[in-house]
């Protein structure tokens, strides 16, 4: 135990952070970023050590002032190791290769979402079950102990269904056209969509490009009473929120363990009612799961999870070997969707097929469409104009009051160049990574009006000069600097019908 | 990227932190504990970033004074991602379970030593690592890279010697005696040490009640030409930095993955030019060992590992069930090995037989003993004063011409307390995880005169109300709470020759 002087400082580190002189702790058993509990005459809270060479003197220990009411510059303050979270033991069992039972996942979960563990700590459980992996029966227990923590909604009609991709495909907005199809057919279908992780655009950033997507649980509720859909960003909501904790450790160790994939998933459709849903799983070459085999067997996942928890799953595995439709960045996706549902004929295959496949399966489950005819269903209520109007009343009651429902007001990058090609022959490959960190480099997804607006998709013929894409940006800079990788990367390949030549000499 | 203008602050949170309001970063790619690389028109650095509710505003970026010459208030920066250390593959690959080639050790080696991956990348190396093991070649490559970075000593005179504890047993004060009798001998000994991790102290903690343990490489290298001997803290002589990095995640996780337990003291043998070393490996219930078995286990690996990187290894598996000697905490460890050097006869025969035991090893091995004999001269040095001569020679070199030499010297905490036995009967157990823990409330390792003397070691026979241990601190209030701990954990168990009645009703 340290015993120190309260130093009130007018900063605020999140995590209730102290800051204490790095001097002061040399030798001892106090560490930077260790959670400490700091007890003073009002009171005590736990928070995270930071250290500093100056900003405080030996002996102090500085406190943000708020974080505990009543507390007096110069008070003496005690110091000590806050207890450690009760999960550490389970996860040193998941470490060693054990199964846990309820009641461990049960706390590892809520130890979670009450921000006990470290980054450390998580990240131990994290990589152990990415090892390991987890058995049926324990992944089914952390999906609903995530699905019961933060919000839950709970709906009046049924059935309540929804449709989810599990992503790593870029210009995937077919929900933007599949979710007004559905809701005009009559259906409840509360979407929520995450903004882009490591894409150019999530389908809240596209979403939000329209309308507002931050609602909270009774706002998305009005809207689909109201309408039936919605387009709203998950993050807002707050269902299941442990996944949102457990992402910010995967992301900078590039892995998404299937165990937290599935609980994930299937969490956040429990807390928001769901009674059944259609999973979205693309494959091919670029996308997260590379081949039809391991798609199979994460739909098989899927279904069984589905089944323990209680909600009815579908999957469809999907072509993702290139981006869905043409456009890839906030206000591209947007206006291509909204260009699809005002003229579905002249929208790309692609995403016009991809949207009606995924509402079809949901029309045919909800008796809409009976078995075998949900896509041509689906087709009539696109063409007929339904969705469209679907849609804008959706954007409307989102927005209230106020929101683009016109593809023509939708506005892009006011700099933009295209990038020809520098031979004849035939698109072979395009590369979904290249093409999001072209996008991403001109400023998407902060930058709405940034991305990517391809001319050509695989298997096009092409001559020498003939436009392959263009690049969008609201910064002549960030426009430059996109070009720049474009020409470093080249994702769009060319080549005639002969691949390669090899001589005799 | 993030256009931003900069707001100087006059504070630092270590690794080159900069503050960003946490709305700013609301829907983007970026977290908070991102690395980030912030350029600006005079230069560019890669810090941590920091979020806060009101420190700095929308806009903003708080940078604090004096990470970048030249930096003006206001001026534009831009933030984006730090590229991501090259190690992130190779640690995917250990995590998929992999076997690492030299240069993708030497990567990760490398890249934490300078401080290249966040914890959480490390945690990913440490628990993969842990999980999937090394294999003996991978363990090799890392302990020669770790033992090339920082700091390297090389001596004239050889054979250069050093015996090393993996520790758990508390009170384990020899060096203090083997250093001097191998130093009296003619022998090189540059003996570093660490401080207290989680026990009570730490060599160098005990040391440090008697002179300066905190040398640079040059000034050690001046104690060893002068006395053939010193006894450090490896913490400022720099030696294979890489393992002091490591231990940071390792703690909160409580693991020791046994390829970084080797490599690090490996690792430290090789920059401090050692030829031979003893390790002491304490086996019992409450040390790191548990049993002989897997003693012998890891011996055979240490031996191994040092064959194949050019050190002579030979290990002794120590009786680790109970303290060492009867003192536990600096200044009564400090006294404690003082007192055994001016009067052996009278010290504790389990310092004093484990002493000689590890200075009889490094005789042999020097050819000052004939094998089998190495004990027997080490008794003699002791037994002659010389042992003792040459232990305040090092005191006084390495505190420049100051230094605590006498046992009577040597301060205890001010405030004391006795432990009674309840009861008659036979000391059936000493745990030294108990002993640890109250040494440590009351205030050990900081709080040097902090500790616990016992007055009796495993079966001893006792009466009631014979004293079992005295606790010490500087502090009453310490003393108190170390008291109320040690009526509740009970860690010397006294029990009649009758442990248990079972009676028949």
């Amino acid at each position: 135990m340290l015993f120190l002087r309260a130093k009130l400082l007018d900063i605020d580190l999140g995590d209730n952070g102290v800051v204490i002189n790095e001097k002061e702790i040399v030798g001892t058993e106090y560490y930077p970023q260790d959670r400490v509990l700091v007890e003073c005459a009002k009171g005590s809270f736990i928070g995270v050590l930071y250290t500093t060479k100056k900003m405080v003197k030996e002996g102090e220990l500085g406190i943000s002032r708020g974080v505990i009411e009543g507390i007096e510059e110069g008070e003496e303050v005690r110091l000590r190791h806050a207890p450690r979270p009760k999960s550490l033991k389970y996860i040193k069992k998941k470490m060693d290769g054990g199964v846990l039972k309820p009641h461990e996942i049960h706390t590892i979960v809520d130890e979670i979402v009450q921000g006990k563990l470290s980054n450390i700590e998580l990240t131990g459980f994290v990589v152990s079950t990415y090892i390991h992996g987890m058995e049926i029966g324990e992944i089914v227990e952390m999906t609903k102990r995530m699905g019961e923590t933060g919000e839950r909604l709970h709906w009046d009609k049924h059935p309540v269904v929804d449709v989810h991709s599990i992503g790593g495909v870029p210009g995937n907005k077919y929900a933007l056209i599949t979710v007004p199809i559905v809701a005009a057919a009559g259906m409840i279908i509360p979407k929520t969509s995450s903004r882009a992780i490591t894409s150019a655009a999530g389908t809240a950033d596209v979403m939000e490009v329209l309308t507002r997507v931050d609602l909270d649980a009774q706002e998305m509720k009005r809207v689909v009473e109201a309408t039936n859909g919605c387009l709203v960003w998950g993050g807002s909501v707050n269902l299941a929120p442990a996944d949102d904790i457990i992402i910010n450790v995967e992301r900078p160790l590039s892995i998404d363990p299937q165990p937290q994939l599935l609980a994930s998933v299937m969490a956040k459709k429990i807390a928001a009612g769901i009674n059944y849903t259609v999973i979205d799983i693309p494959v091919g070459p670029g996308a997260k799961i590379k081949n039809e085999r391991e798609g199979y067997a994460l739909a098989r996942k899927f279904i069984e999870l589905g089944d323990r928890v209680g909600i009815d799953v579908e999957c469809a595995i999907t072509y993702g070997g290139q981006p869905i439709g043409r456009a890839v960045g906030p206000a591209l996706e947007a206006r291509e969707a909204l260009m699809a549902l005002e003229d579905p004929k002249s929208a790309p295959k692609s995403l016009i097929e991809k949207s009606l496949s995924l509402a079809g399966i949901l029309l045919e489950f909800g008796g809409v469409a009976q078995h075998g005819s949900g896509t041509k269903v689906a087709k009539d209520i696109l063409y007929s104009g339904k969705a469209l109007e679907k849609f804008k009343e959706i954007v409307l009651e989102q927005g209230g009051g106020e929101g683009i429902t016109k593809s023509e007001d939708v506005e892009l990058g006011r700099y933009f160049e295209d990038v020809p090609s520098s031979k004849d022959g035939y698109v072979i490959s395009l590369s979904n990574r290249g093409i999001t960190e072209i996008a991403k480099e001109a400023g998407a997804p902060r930058d709405k009006m940034a991305g990517v607006l391809l001319y050509v998709k695989r298997g096009c013929k092409v001559n020498r000069g003939d436009i392959l894409y263009r690049i969008y940006s609201s910064s002549e800079e960030r426009l430059k600097s996109a070009l720049k990788l474009a020409r470093r990367i080249h994702p769009v390949r060319v080549e005639g019908m002969v691949i390669r030549r090899i001589s005799k000499f």
